[in-house]
């Protein structure tokens, strides 16, 4: 976090940072040096107290064989290559078990400087719809790490899919829906036959799950208890 | 927005939207009617003034086909299937083009509640490291979005590649560079020839690209000026 102004956005992204697993927090040369009493790192104030002060963003890179800065690639013309945050974050995925990444935050106000950007090997930008508009900068921090910790391939996983009732089962509810339509008066004698076929689409088309299946079971037995005998 | 204690809140998530290009804000029961004027709501004013109030989280969701909760997935047992945001994004993204989804979160301190949780289809929750420690709310919307806007085909793009100088620019580089450290007594004239072979595979390495290589020749040919002629 380079001249971060408001220290709740470090206590944002502290927070942001022991929601996905990252654990050394740096602050360049922050406006409100008070910044390890923000209340905003709700279960990150271990990590906020542990953060590290630099005076220069040399200092605070040094150990790292990538720095990453992040941009909202607003008014300035860039000398970098800038990538989206899908590529760029597969880029740091895939250095991280080796090496230490640098990812670097400017100012809510200004973001990096140009000094402060040429410590970095390239830039990554969040895809955002108009990128005159920028983002908020512990929302920007928290975007990052969750692009850093997202998993591939959870989103190509299936659910567990629900277990749907058996056909013996759905059958019963239809049957008993039938029965309590007929009672009610809702089924025209007439037309009783093309109805009830009706009903049991409707019913099969609920798709109606294992576990639903007694419960629909039980509220129809009780109904017919109430409506009384056929025609009663 | 359920029972948004923090007025702030209302206005992270707002400019989250306007972020992402998302419209339609909802609060239902804030804890602080004057959402509307929440500074935090930088560049989505509009969106916020737009933003309709609810009583009950039925009418709020009421014009839509999928309700989606979200969950930190903290102390309560719940009844629903819960996705994991990356698999829970690619379903709600595959909705979108047809119908509206409405997502949900609850207040700071408490989620969504049992009754809230009873009007979802399904939860999603955003996957921290560590579950008992919630995710600051602004933030959660924002990641929940950013997911949603994310371009899965962005993270196997290829960065244009940087034009690489030509084998003849880099030869160049390297013979001045032999030149300025034989001038400036780097090399020992009994090993020359091995030494000016690791000077001209260390260049390579360096991978020079097309738009650096006349800087660096030309910084060469400052340097050998300033050297003199060989041996003076």
């Amino acid at each position: 976090m380079v001249s971060t102004r408001n220290p709740l956005n470090i206590g944002a992204a502290a927070r942001a940072m022991a929601n996905f697993g990252f654990t050394r927090l740096a602050a360049v040369n922050p406006y409100d040096v008070a910044f390890r009493e923000a209340r905003s790192a709700v279960g990150a104030a271990p990590l906020l107290k542990r953060a590290t002060d630099f005076t220069s963003v040399a200092e605070a890179v040094a150990e790292c064989r990538l720095v990453v800065g992040t941009t909202s690639l607003g008014h300035r013309e860039l000398h970098h290559p800038i990538r989206r945050l899908e590529y760029g974050g597969r880029l740091i995925r895939r250095m991280l078990p080796q090496a230490k990444v640098a990812l670097l935050f400017g100012s809510e106000k200004f973001g990096l400087s140009n000094d402060d950007l040429s410590h970095c090997h390239w830039l990554m930008r969040i895809p955002t719809v108009d990128q005159r508009l920028s983002m908020n900068l512990g929302q920007a921090v928290a975007l990052c790490l969750y692009e850093l910790a997202r998993d591939p391939k959870a989103a190509a996983a299936r659910p567990e899919k629900t277990r749907a009732a058996t056909a013996g089962a759905t059958e019963q509810i239809a049957v008993r829906l039938v029965d309590a339509l007929h009672r009610s008066g809702y089924v025209n004698p007439a037309t009783a036959a093309s109805t009830e076929e009706k009903i049991r689409r409707l019913v099969l088309r609920l798709d109606i799950g294992a576990r639903d299946a007694p419960v629909l079971l039980g509220m129809l037995r009780q109904i017919l208890w109430k409506l009384g005998a056929p025609g009663g």
